[in-house]
């Protein structure tokens, strides 16, 4: 391991890449993509939960000037039109019934947006009107409307748990199993059985920039602009919906603003690219915020989670049960579901285990992948629960956590990667941070804890990039992994900087592109710093590999002897060439390039639960102290300290970003955010309803440590970042909160209102 | 070698891989192009050819609203404003004196077009007029005023040869000299000796797309979508133009509306740029088809020649002194005057020889590389006076060529390539084509014949390709070769195609981009199927490498044994399988890809006069039948027979429709172009006054004969093409039309005029 002293692009906080373009409004985002010809396309949404489809007649629309085409399942017959992430269950536009609110029913296009609104008026469509399940309760109630006529539409991909037979014909569409020890006699042995049910709301991704695509659709090719997080896995689907080959597809990825998981796999550009394939001209598909709030959002969930614990505060047997409502579509929702339910038992030694996440469908808008991907929904649950038993036996949060804490190389579970940090180290630093020791300042305060890992770096990746080096020695890094405004760029060229010798600001980073970027699997898991990382350095040491005989040549030294600094390669007496005059050498002129290319592959494993290792533990820790309120069941976070276990910063302002946008996000579901339903209408879509955070509802004192021991497998021992600071956030307010005024919420958020009701009652009890 | 009826891609005349695109108007060039915030450029022209600028003052065009900037001389100090394919001698606007009619003086971008225009017309040029030299002649005249005032601007780079320094203060800015055996003793030999001049016009290259460039600068970075044909040489210039470092800059060519040299190197992209650089706003630079006329011309060329032979009809001596007016600017001129000097020889058995061939200045537009590069301005006029001698020995004109060819594997010159084909095959093809023993069929009826041949491919290339395949088995073309309209993209699919054993369908070609494409030198001198060819056939055979390893293993057969055909992997007992289960065996899942890569490199040699051997040589014949209009001098083509050397035609109807495009070039610089200049200006920059080719000009009987002997060094024995069939063209008519009425025309074009006024005198001597 390269000592940090002797690095010179790792570990320093360099202007980001994208930086300049972006302030100045120069970036080109997918909305700044015009095409010869180009239209706009508008959906026409489903008013009803849940309905029959009787007639779809566009004739009338067809016929308003200005309008290109309408797309209508009676357009569907030649494609395969059925796509998702995990079952192809979701049509391109409602074929017999519609199933949520805002369900795509028939699109335009036409030669500006307000034609193309208005058209919609025209499009005459019939619905006999269905019984809906609009929540969890509802949808697995016996007797409840099948929103899927079979609950299993095909293989989910990639994984080894498909829906058993039991739930045919019910709303789960997946479960998750797993069982570890006995757990019968695990709570038969136990002093204490704890018993709990949370509940985590349904929130929006809200990304700066809604979904958008540009589509131009040839005869037998398809180009698209996109606003996605994983071109390569939306170039698959495409084709397979298309009935194309692979290299018949181009996704072109500009700038992407903001994506947190809504922009993974495929959502309206099956749509935007059938418009324009029936309007044979290049259509622009951009939604409004309000519509991306009924495009994806995350996974309600409600978890039961059953604990059963020694005397002496020992975790002895917990029972998970599960249930994501993943909405109308499946989404992501079994992997989703599957990764809740892997990682529901928390990073604690917990001998006996059984866990059943079920995925289930209701007549809400889809819930798919979201930053965290599952895991908050459990952290959530579980340490609320361990502050609960904690109090129950006397023993003081931090204590109970410590005696059950995982320790470094011990497994999480047998076959999967061993947990890879000292999560004591952490734990106390955030401990330290709030200052535990001096608990309850004043009235109505109080501080909580908490601790939280997940698997990182996403299930079996494969990865690769490049690195360019021009005639004149500067470089170009293609890179599939794409920048969405979490610093990938900036990261990824330090990367390449450090190993090749050079200033950040000699290397490139080239657009993305299908056709000629290297193959990612996607942008996802907190994956990018360590599995496109580590492609490349790869790349930088086959690039260099390539370079050492044709200096070693020119400075009359044996290849093995030299090294990389400053641009220049030197031999041991000092002597040194530029790459300039590498490159020269190597081709007689100005001109020819040499590429150095780096690849990544997960290994795959029978005895790992999830069928690969994981590729590193994402820890994090967050102590805070609160304030409520007691006239306005108001929350105020004094103090917030979130600890996160990096690895190696790479770029240490940008994790301190990603650390404190990570907590600003998940103040909101903690306390603000969640999309209402009220009789099957989403009554909050917008940004007037739906409160986000704002700077305002910062903590008053906020700190992010990194800790850095060169733990991760990523360059430089780095690991990945972006999602672990979300997942302590809500615990530890609900566990401060109910320090300050002892009520335990279970329900997120904890609105004013909530918390002032649940104070009222308890005041009333007493 | 592969026999011809083994192969299944290569030598089948597929569609067009672009051809579906092109003619349903759905491919996207230049024009098409949109940024937003994208504004539009127009340049003011010089009305002078020759004349100091006092003053240019843009302050009045600045403040007419819709304009957002304008570009002086005032501009250009912090950039290395001077640039040039050959020497830096063109600024981006005029600085202290304009030099042509047309030069740019000044350009203005504004929000569209019309307000563009209109702004030129107040900007306020104060000049002071110049006396100009606008012919070879008055250039090289004793007080000739000097167009540039030192005549060297720079090292000619990559070239051997120097301007000498008597040359300084002239207007003669480059000469090649080349000596062989001893002129002198030569001349002292021969029985006669034949002294001639000739002359070539000045023409146009006429790409239906005229010169168009959208230009996007941002801070650190130029992004230029461009009409180009050499992308990696244009992101070169700009880069040390802007003082940036190569990865700095990058081109996108969209496809290209023809190039015929004129899109080579460097022409408006400076001035784009530069405008987008100043008005800090993404820039559209579209000349019109007068201002493509301004912008660049093949040069006219006046080339005396001396040949001495013996009694018997062998060539012993010929002396070369060539002037090639370059106009205002050398862009290409010295390297066309280099290779213009080096193929002034032709393909004859000279023992002595001394050529002499200058880069003239004059004050017209610049003249740059044009299909042919130097050789048609020879070709003329060495093909014309072989003619002349054997008419004057009562040699017939074929058995007097036949006597004088290089026979194949002799040298054209010592150290370089040896001739590799047999030149007599195609002079008598070409001879019988047009019934060479039946002279005469008519009254004013001729026959002519020419054979002519240049180094083909180009000086000191650098290329290479990539094939990426898909996880479906499909596959992606990565070249930097720009599709002009030659067919180039389906040429490189069938080899590819031919080498991995799949229908050219399963191929599809990418963009090219020069930030991602492999680097290739440029698209010129019929290079890109021996070149590139070689370049995607060694990609291909980099890719069955790689896919060998594991359909070894899935076959349980060794690597060596297998075969690729119809898309599949075969072992020897004929068990096959796909690409995509080769694909979904090494990765595990269907994603990653695997890479091909294929390079060329030029030798080089201190032993080659160009200082590397040329590649292949390009030959070819043309037989023709005129028949003279004695009232008018109209030239009517009654039959013209083609033959090109391919080796191996890749595509054959392309090939032919190459040789046959070559031809109806040809016959325009014969028998119609001419930029005519009055008075310092051009008086006929549009196609009312400059007569082009129409169909009704062609040949009424007109064959093309491709020779296929698989001598080239491409892949399978193939050659280049697309520049031969234009070399015999204007002396086969010359002969042929001095066969038919007896007057022999020195100064193409062969205008009805010229030739009614050659007869009239011819007769009045009589």
């Amino acid at each position: 391991m390269r000592k940090a002293q002797t690095m010179r692009a790792v570990g320093k906080s360099f202007p980001r890449v994208d930086g300049e373009v972006k302030v100045t409004g120069k970036a080109l985002y997918t909305v700044d993509v015009e095409l010869p010809g180009m239209i706009h396309g508008k959906i026409l949404r489903s008013h009803y939960p849940h309905a029959r489809l009787l007639k779809v007649n566009a004739s009338k629309a067809e016929r308003l000037p200005g309008v290109v085409a309408v797309l209508t399942r009676d357009d569907l017959a030649s494609l395969n039109s059925y796509y998702g992430a995990a079952y192809k269950d979701q049509p391109i536009v409602a074929t017999y019934k519609v199933r949520y609110v805002g369900d795509p029913v028939a699109a335009v296009v036409a030669v500006d947006e307000d034609i193309a609104e208005e058209a919609l008026t025209l499009i005459d469509v019939e619905y006999e009107e269905l019984p809906a399940a609009i929540t969890i309760k509802e949808a697995l109630s016996l007797n409840a409307p099948p929103v899927h006529e079979t609950s299993t539409h095909g293989e989910l991909m990639g994984y080894r748990y498909l829906p058993p037979e039991e739930f045919k014909g019910t709303n789960i569409c997946y479960r998750f199993r797993y069982v570890k020890g006995d757990i019968v006699e695990g709570f038969k042995k136990a002093a204490y059985i704890f018993e709990d049910t949370f509940y985590f709301p349904r929130v929006q991704h809200y990304s700066m920039e809604p979904h958008i695509t540009v589509a131009h659709v040839e005869t037998d090719r398809i180009t698209l602009w996109a606003s996605t997080q994983d071109p390569f896995t939306l170039q698959h689907h495409l084709a397979e919906i298309f009935k194309l080959s692979v290299n018949r597809v181009r996704v072109i990825v500009p700038y992407v603003g903001g994506g947190y998981g809504g922009k993974l796999s495929v959502k309206i550009e099956p749509l935007a690219a059938a418009l324009s394939w029936k309007a044979r001209r290049p259509v622009r598909l951009a939604l409004s915020a309000e519509e991306s709030f009924k495009t994806v959002t995350r996974h309600p969930a409600q978890y039961r989670l059953k604990t059963g614990v020694t005397r002496d505060g020992r975790l002895l047997a917990r029972e998970c049960e599960i249930y994501m409502d993943t909405g109308a579509y499946a989404d992501a929702g079994p992997r989703v579901t599957q990764k809740a339910g892997y990682r529901a038992l928390g990073p604690y030694r917990i001998p006996h285990a059984k866990t059943d996440a079920y995925t289930v469908y209701t007549n809400t808008v889809p819930a798919g992948a979201f930053r965290g991907f599952g895991t908050l929904q459990v952290t959530w649950a579980y340490e609320s629960q361990m502050d609960i038993i904690a109090e129950k036996l006397g023993i003081d949060a931090l204590e109970f956590r410590l005696k059950n804490l995982l320790r470094k190389g011990e497994d999480y579970t047998p076959g999967d990667t061993p947990v890879d940090c000292n999560l004591r180290e952490g734990l106390l630093l955030a401990a330290k941070g709030i200052g535990w020791n001096r608990r309850g300042r004043g009235p109505n305060r109080g501080k909580g804890l908490s601790c939280c890992m997940k698997d990182g770096g996403g299930t079996y990746k494969i990865s690769s990039a490049a690195l360019k080096m021009n005639p004149d020695g500067t470089i170009i890094l293609l890179t599939g992994t794409v920048e969405l405004g979490q610093g990938a760029r900036t990261a990824m060229t330090q990367i390449a900087a450090e190993e090749l010798g050079v200033v950040p600001d000699r290397i490139i980073v080239a657009q993305l592109d299908t056709d000629m970027t290297p193959y990612d699997a996607a942008t996802n898991a907190s994956s990018s710093t360590v599995v496109m990382g580590l492609c490349v350095q790869r790349a930088a040491q086959d690039l260099k590999r390539q370079l050492l005989r044709p200096a070693g040549k020119a400075l009359k030294s044996k290849a093995e002897s030299l090294t990389f600094r400053n641009g220049r390669i030197y031999n041991k007496k000092g002597q040194g060439i530029s790459f300039e005059d590498v490159m020269i050498n190597s081709f007689g002129t100005k001109g020819g390039e040499i590429v150095g290319k780096g690849s990544y592959q997960d290994k795959k494993s029978r005895k790992a639960v999830l069928g690969s290792p994981t590729t590193f533990w994402e820890v994090s820790w967050g102590g805070t102290e609160v304030e409520v309120e007691r006239d306005t069941g108001e929350v105020r976070i004094l103090k917030y300290v979130s600890v996160s276990d990096v690895g190696r910063a790479i770029h240490p302002i940008q994790c301190i970003g990603q650390d404190e946008g990570g907590v600003m996000f998940a103040i909101g579901h903690t306390l603000l955010e969640e999309m209402v339903y009220s009789d099957g209408h989403l009554v909050n879509p917008n940004l007037i309803d739906y409160r986000l955070p704002s700077f305002s509802d910062l903590p008053k004192n906020f700190e992010t440590i990194l800790l850095e021991n060169q733990n991760g497998p990523g360059p430089y021992g780095s690991k990945g970042t972006g999602e672990g600071s979300l997942l302590p956030v809500a615990s530890a307010i609900g566990n401060a909160v109910c320090n300050a005024v002892g009520v335990r919420i279970h329900d997120l958020p904890i609105t004013p209102e909530k918390l002032w009701r649940a104070m009222k009652e308890k005041a009333g009890e007493s």
